[in-house]
């Protein structure tokens, strides 16, 4: 459903903007009927209800960042409020996916260092491989702690951010939503200015929100690649992943697909966003009181592991980044 | 002093062998003159102490790669023999040195990651930065605690390596060594062989050396970028970068300097043995009893980083390595 540019010139703003919202609420009531469906205790991390869940955040982000970009051409307080409202839900129902995604992250680093597969090359002299193997063992036992470690800590937090979402999803708060969302599937509250083209009305906060994302990416840190434990510049690479969505939405909505130069950036960021949380959370593991010094040690080459993927990725950012993207807008 | 190919087909096998050998012979006895001029307690670790014992074990290097490639044209026995003992004595003089750099190299990297400098930039949202302030406080008192476990451990091993290094200049063994070197300042003693052509004599075992140093880059695992725990890969590296030496001296005895395209190569290999040798004298202090988890937490980021650098340099090395040189010395 590619749409040429030039359409938007001759469409209305509500043209253009009410079926992509409609479309976007009707996504979000699907997924959240099916989320209701398989959100059994049983079903819990099935398949099934991994994909509701998936379905109702890609929805809501876009019903958020719309509503966000283009406030001028809706009915502005309405708006305001069902951002807010979008944004804690989402926040809620994202919270377990997410510790769900960083253990997993976790235990797959860990499994690849504690040597489950030794490589068949052997060191040709003995000498060496004594050494390595002390070194393997220890790290080995270290690892497997830690992943315990990591196990109880995520598992535990993840369970409490399911109860969370149940809660949530009983609660008034989270009807209220629901209601304003199925409304939304059939009218969307526009401003008065909506009646005019599309050309006129949309296209100045689109260009605004691209220019926001590049003046943020302009705004990163120049390359850093001999220091990874740069932690304080990753919120300006969140900030800059945060903006690159809300274009990527305005985009989508205006031409009708994603601007295909930006999946590789945006790709690199949601791995550093991964990385740099999956860091984090090993070095809040090494703060447990009286843990086991192999245990510790495991948690600092995993934490060193993944800040070199946070590393990895801004450089795959680097790569990928059109400069020509400066233009793709205007 | 760059020697045209050609001449090493007019000239014989001694002619070549015996000045080259005569004159690593008087730069071996001149830096151990200079290395006992400054070894005196008071003078360990200056520069002049340092410039004589790195002439000392180049010149050692060369003395002995020499006596093993070309063992063809000497006399074998005496050239097996001064092998051994330059093998011992280079070794003990080396240690110390050894020592030394890796405590540069591991309290660099602490420097680095315990964020001494914090990065100018910090992020605009307060919450991240807490969390952030968190890792760097933890993984500040552990760099610190490690930096002096490291130090400990590593001076107390230069210390003994020193003394050793006194100890085996004053011995008996010690003379008899510097004895043979200094006979070999006047007089190489050759085998029948060295009164025929260069050409004849000296490429085969050229030749050898460079097809075991291709063979042994042949061996080498392929890219492994994906796993920087692959310790038991090290020996084999190591055993290229030997070979690369070797291939090394010939080269430079036969043409008067060293192969340019293996300069990059070459200097690759020894960062990777410096950072392999780290990253274990990292794993083996976090095995010291009863250290403090975040000393063992800074030990495994540490330990990870040096393997990460490892892993650089092997990079470094697929990315220098002339393919062509399979035909240089052919």
């Amino acid at each position: 459903m590619r749409r040429p540019d030039h359409q938007t010139t001759t469409l209305t703003a509500e043209a253009v903007l009410a079926p992509y919202l409609r479309e976007q609420a009707a996504s979000f009531l699907r997924g959240l009927r099916l989320q209701r469906e398989h959100s059994a205790p049983a079903d819990a991390g099935t398949q099934r209800a991994d994909e509701a869940a998936r379905a109702l955040r890609h929805a809501a982000r876009r019903i958020s960042g719309t509503l966000h970009t283009f406030r001028g051409a809706l009915e502005p307080v309405w708006a305001d409020q069902l951002r807010a409202e979008l944004a804690w839900l989402s926040g809620t129902l994202a919270r377990e996916h997410a510790y769900a995604t960083r253990l997993g992250r976790l235990l797959d680093a860990l499994h690849q260092l504690s040597g489950a597969s030794l490589p068949a090359a052997r060191p040709p002299s003995g000498e060496g491989a004594s050494e390595t193997d002390k070194e393997r063992a220890a790290l080995g036992v270290g690892a497997a702690r830690a992943g315990a470690l990591l196990e109880r800590r995520l598992t535990l937090a993840r369970t409490r951010a399911h109860s969370a979402a149940l809660q949530a999803l009983g609660s008034s708060r989270f009807h209220a939503v629901a209601d304003a969302v199925a409304l939304l599937a059939s009218e969307v509250p526009l401003s008065p200015s909506a009646a005019e083209p599309a050309g006129l009305v949309l296209h100045a906060p689109a260009e605004l929100a691209e220019q926001r994302m590049l003046d943020a990416v302009a705004a990163l840190p120049p390359d850093e690649a001999v220091e990874p434990y740069n932690e304080a510049h990753d919120a300006l690479w969140h900030q800059a992943r945060q903006l690159l969505r809300l274009h990527r939405y305005a985009h989508e909505l205006l031409r009708g697909a994603p601007d295909p130069a930006l999946v590789g950036p945006g790709h690199a960021l949601d791995l550093h966003r991964d990385a740099a949380e999956a860091a984090a959370a090993a070095s809040a593991a090494a703060r447990t009181p009286r843990i086991a010094p192999a245990t510790a040690y495991a948690l600092g080459v995993l934490h060193a592991d993944q800040r070199h993927e946070v590393e990895a990725a801004r450089g795959v950012f680097r790569e990928t980044w059109p400069h020509a993207a400066a233009v793709t807008a205007s």
